[in-house]
């Protein structure tokens, strides 16, 4: 693939978060964590949980049914953070339905598949805690209200060595996220505040224990900002004790505009994510200003399927996943050759995508096939990204190349070059492996011809706080837990190494959910 | 190459670091930075530098020169830290030895340099600022007195385009160090401290400014605890206040065993390292506890052409490098069959390594070679090699194979295939560009066989603090320099991405100690 290059119009200006003169003075952006000695709790409860998500509603969930008093912290105006619009795919390793239907599993295979995605850097004592117990968690889910297509042969999916993905009955994480959120509301003396911004832990007198949490009432999250965690003074200052201990589970940082630059310059702070607005680094950061480690921070997912053409995920992914890349080429608009396999993993393409966007961040990669790429269960995903023109259709390449402005005459050679190696059985020059054993040229030239402009998307965030297998944070002051602080699922990091298999978000953060919602 | 798997003795233990519970209270663990209303100073200097490296005494000589009371501690008992055993090769973008030797370099040809091994992460701001005052700095060092070889045709290191490093008059960073240690303890008023441990910032009363350092003197690091930073209370307590500023320069953690660890599982607790000793995390961790930013702190740079059998560094990196892997081949004892390209960059080689190795974490591969790989300039190191023992040579295939329990017709077989292939200009199974054109085969049959036990050594740790180009330390909570806080060297992060290129440890650490001893 093409090598990195530097424009000067790219240079980063990360040094001009040093110039933010215009910042406010934000309530969140103490130095320090206060002390109870120097605060008045305005509430008690047993437990508080910072997030609403798999992981905080798992944890939330756990401590209720124990009959410990719960308040769950939200700031965002709805309940469920990323998980509400997440697929509602979760790995079960070793599950019954695999049982039933004859499909071999075992922790330790996935174990094995779990550390091929994360380049073996991944914490194996925080997998096995998966392997072991996400059946269980299932089941607790389950108990807790969530809905899952059970009694089916489970789903494939990419990176696992077998199918052992279940998925919830809409497909979507909202089958379980309001289920649960139900479950807990509905139980003595428990609470979920949303537009409530956590912002501190209160420490113990001897600054040794998490003992509560400073948080704002009637906050608004603005997405104007550059950084609400740092800009946005709104809300009302709220002191809340935890006699039991506070469960940090606020997710990742996909869409935080300045932290995930800091990690990968690459990601403009206009670019999209597959996240929601919410998704940011604050939380994460106040753990590791009272000492918890960092694991893993750099490590964000990105998606290369992505579209800057509509907001979020969107159809994009399934689209060319599922078609263009298939069988068709993602092209330079500015000279109409290919520049990666369009089948390699995430990371290669996304950043073979970079190569080019750095270079001009308006020179979007263009995916380019025919009908005959799109799976055939796929068809309403091609309307609607025909519909909201997310995708393109063309009767010519002489008017696609027009209308993205490549060079036609070379694009129509990459696609000869492209059609007539596959032809001949030759292997093409990124080794792709769909071209093999073709009855047919892999783009039809006689159209039409179908076109999405490609961004990388931030999707996942694999590193954050260490925990140990009991969900609690460990300190790095002391190598032992941070007495009364847990955490669970992105906002902690370790378990997925370099790279978080597809349907293992929820499986991480529902298992160490529930695992910090029994040890608190 | 092969896919990682995981045996169960492999599974990582780092729960246990929650279960430590025979760790003493050391005086460094406390939860949270002391406020200058808390202690009482002892002593008084305009600024404190923590750490005797590169960065150190460079940040030290510049605040120096400008006639401000300098206090640099250091927490072991020589000084210089790793710096003192670098290989002293500095690279310095367009400088005047290239100028005079018609060598064309330039700020943006380093900069793409670097984003390449970076893997485009880095941040370009800060490659910037060392491409326009590599020379500067360079001159600056040589006015302290450091001694390089001038006037000379620089040496090409790998991954630059064109040649632009000048090393040390010795081969040795002790050409750059002892001289600046000289040069900033005869000034007035300015004082090093050896064996004297940094191990908090004093903050303002406000919380919001670092005034000086709590630090412990007469400390002794003790290199058999797992954690020095976490366990030793060795020594007497004393707090210094900083006038002007902090700078935090205290180096990489690539002898962190627990750190390191934590963001790479694979490196073992007792496995050793090319740094000195000292290279731990603490004074990192306790900058992000005061709200730094971590940045990239999980890409550890590890030297795959180590051996287990000596210190350090040693002469393996010769003997291999421009010997045992040029013509030669690295196998798997277990079944005598080659693993790698053995000419493939680092991280690629180093992850090779690591699959075998948490296979079995005795089975270090064997690299073997004849006479005629080692280049003429190594006869040196091929006699200290063997010498010492760190490679071992041996007539016959046969009396290898015994030793390292290599089965011998496997590894008879694997070198026949190996020499065959590359005589027929055929390319071998790994893409070894080195196996071009040769005229005869590239292992002599007729012997004898040298031999090296390889094992991947942590070498330079790319992730720290958050620094801006001013070399301020910027906060997490505001976006902006937490005020009397510098930092430079390798405790920063974010110059070299996810790899930093040879010879420019040396660059970053001067050119950005210069620039935090012009700031503070």
């Amino acid at each position: 693939m093409k090598q990195e290059t530097v424009s000067r119009r790219d240079a980063l200006k990360l040094g001009a978060l040093g110039l933010a003169g215009a910042m406010m003075a934000a309530t969140n952006a103490m130095a320090a964590a206060p002390k109870e000695t120097e605060v008045k709790f305005d509430e008690e409860y047993d437990v508080i949980v910072i997030g609403s998500g798999f992981a905080g509603l798992a944890a939330a969930s756990k401590a209720a049914e124990r009959g410990l008093k719960v308040l769950i912290l939200e700031k965002m105006g709805r309940v469920g953070g990323n998980s509400v619009i997440n697929g509602g795919a979760f790995a079960v390793p070793n599950n019954r339905d695999q049982q039933q239907f004859g499909i071999k599993d075992s922790a330790d295979l996935f174990i094995k598949d779990a550390l091929k995605a994360g380049l073996g850097i991944n914490h194996v004592e925080m997998l096995e805690v998966i392997g072991k117990r996400a059946q269980e968690t299932f089941d607790f889910a389950v108990k807790c209200g969530a809905k899952f297509q059970t009694g089916k042969k489970p789903t494939w999916f990419g990176g696992h060595s077998v199918a052992r993905t279940i998925v919830t009955e809409n497909m979507s994480g909202s089958a379980i996220i309001q289920p649960m959120a139900a479950f807990v509301e509905k139980l003595p003396g428990c609470k979920l505040m949303t537009r409530t911004k956590f912002d501190d832990f209160v420490m113990s007198a001897d600054g040794e224990s998490v003992v509560g949490v400073a948080a704002r009432e009637n906050y608004r999250f603005n997405k104007k900002l550059l950084s609400d965690d740092m800009e946005n003074t709104g809300g009302t200052k709220k002191f809340f004790k935890a006699r039991k201990g506070v469960i940090l589970a606020s997710g990742g940082f996909s869409m935080d505009k300045v932290y995930r630059k800091l990690q990968d310059p690459r990601i403009a702070e206009d670019q999209d994510a597959t996240n929601h607005d919410g998704a940011t680094a604050g939380a994460m950061l106040k753990a590791f200003q009272i000492g918890a480690l960092p694991v893993h921070i750099d490590w964000i997912q990105q998606g290369p399927w992505a579209s800057p053409d509509e907001r979020g995920f969107g159809v994009a992914p399934l689209l060319t996943q599922q078609g263009l890349f298939v069988l068709g080429v993602a092209v330079d608009v500015r000279n109409g050759k290919r520049f990666m396999n369009e089948m390699a993993d995430r990371k290669t393409r996304a950043d073979a995508e970079y190569v080019i966007l750095r270079e001009d961040p308006k020179a979007n990669p263009v995916a380019i096939g025919t009908e005959k790429t799109f799976a055939p269960q796929i068809a309403h995903a091609v309307e609607k990204g025909l519909q909201t023109g997310v995708m393109k259709k063309f009767d010519t390449l002489d008017a696609l190349a027009a209308n993205y402005k490549i060079p036609a005459a070379a694009l129509k050679e990459t696609i000869k070059v492209y059609n007539e190696t596959a032809m001949a059985g030759k292997e093409d020059e990124f080794k792709k492996q769909t071209l093999k054993n073709l009855k047919e040229a892999p783009i039809d030239m006689k159209g039409p011809f179908y076109a999405i402009r490609l961004q990388p998307k931030p999707h996942h965030t694999m590193g954050g706080v260490k925990i140990n297998t009991k969900a609690q944070v460990i300190s790095g002051n002391t190598g032992k837990p941070i007495p009364g602080l847990f955490a669970a699922g992105e906002v902690t990091g370790g378990t997925h190494g370099a790279s978080r298999l597809g349907s293992c978000a929820i499986a991480d953060c529902l298992v160490f959910g529930m695992v910090a919602g029994e040890n608190v």
